[in-house]
């Protein structure tokens, strides 16, 4: 029996919500909130952070370390469509980019928009004035992260390769949280902007693009998939 | 033919380091600066950030893939002595003190140490004063990972198991760095002290202890294996 613990807008917790449903396996959710820190969410993952995946008694902590570990327990079972394929120099170019959209893109992109834009709103109490600093910073850095997108899939089929892999999964999760806050200056880089339509249109998009933030609604374009 | 881009202070590089010397790898070394981000590299791995392993035409960026690439393709000749150990469960555990460590540490403790005692001076014409902040924030947080590495050997041989595994190489790499500096206060937590002795005496450590910064000597215990 699979758990996720998770957070709706948490770019990581979509990650890995993209990546089960691409495994095809079910499991039961059970939403955190991002702005508070449970005593049983940090006995299941002393780092506190988002998401952790229970396999029965195994706790699992953390995106990467989450898409290793179903690779290692579930990918063969996806044939040719395994996430994480290929020879060692193949997978090491997928968790490069896992890397950097889980890493890099988080640290200054998506950070700032979840912090600023729902975190501080979310605090009990919360009235503390977004950081409109940190805000530029990531509507600054995110032009940088499209046009390597751009790149990328000017080279090659996917992010990582010429197969679907977890990069992907990695940066639309990324990329579907700053959306949501309206931030993706998608008509910039028409190459991102078509990829992204062929991820957001996989079926275990359609859940993510569902929920919302109650007072906090998306752009028109958020949920479509043709945009 | 293995070659490492790497610069001596950097904590990500140590580990890959101690990691090649435990896999009895031999390599060419290419050292960089810290403070500045030669084109060469930046063509190499785009996030510009180090240690970048080229294994003849293949190139894998950063600690933790680095880490996994070594498994994939010379774990099994250790057999027994493997640095990514046992099944997937156990794996993940592995896998998530290298993010504890190569991210988490970093972010709240060797980076602050690093920019502010190394990088800052060590810039063209650095007269940047250090940010006393800066320092003071990774003097507090040390302690609290100190206490973790002392919780977590309390319990395990090894900080991931009962086996030595890259989660004490990525811990001893950080904290050798950090110790460079003098700001590691051992005598606080003895547990984590008597287990980093276990690790720094593996003879991979010894180049890393026989380095000097110009102008910046270590403490006098630095390179003591009985400290």
């Amino acid at each position: 029996m699979l758990v996720l613990h998770y957070a709706s807008i948490d770019p990581h917790s979509r990650f890995v919500r993209l990546a089960l449903a691409e495994h095809g396996l079910e499991a039961e959710f059970i939403e955190e909130r991002l702005s508070e820190r449970r005593r049983e969410l940090l006995e299941l993952n002393p780092a506190g952070t988002l998401p952790v995946l229970r396999d029965n008694d195994a706790v699992i902590c953390g995106a990467n370390v989450i898409a290793d570990y179903l690779d290692e327990t579930r990918g063969q079972e996806l044939g040719s469509r395994r996430l994480l394929p290929g020879n060692p120099v193949e997978r090491a170019e997928v968790r490069r980019l896992l890397h950097w959209f889980n890493g890099k893109f988080y640290d200054e992109v998506t950070n700032y928009l979840v912090t600023e834009k729902f975190i501080k709103r979310a605090r009990i109490g919360g009235d503390a004035a977004p950081d409109v600093t940190a805000i530029r910073a990531a509507k600054a850095n995110i032009r940088y992260h499209l046009r390597y997108i751009s790149h990328l899939v000017s080279k090659r089929d996917f992010l990582g390769g010429d197969w679907l892999s977890f990069a992907d999964f990695a940066a639309a999760a990324h990329l579907s949280s700053a959306d949501y806050f309206g931030d993706v200056p998608w008509d910039e880089e028409l190459n991102a902007k078509s990829w992204y339509a062929r991820i957001k249109s996989r079926p275990g998009f359609r859940p993510l693009l569902s929920e919302r933030i109650p007072g906090v609604p998306p752009p028109p374009h958020y949920a479509d998939l043709d945009f």
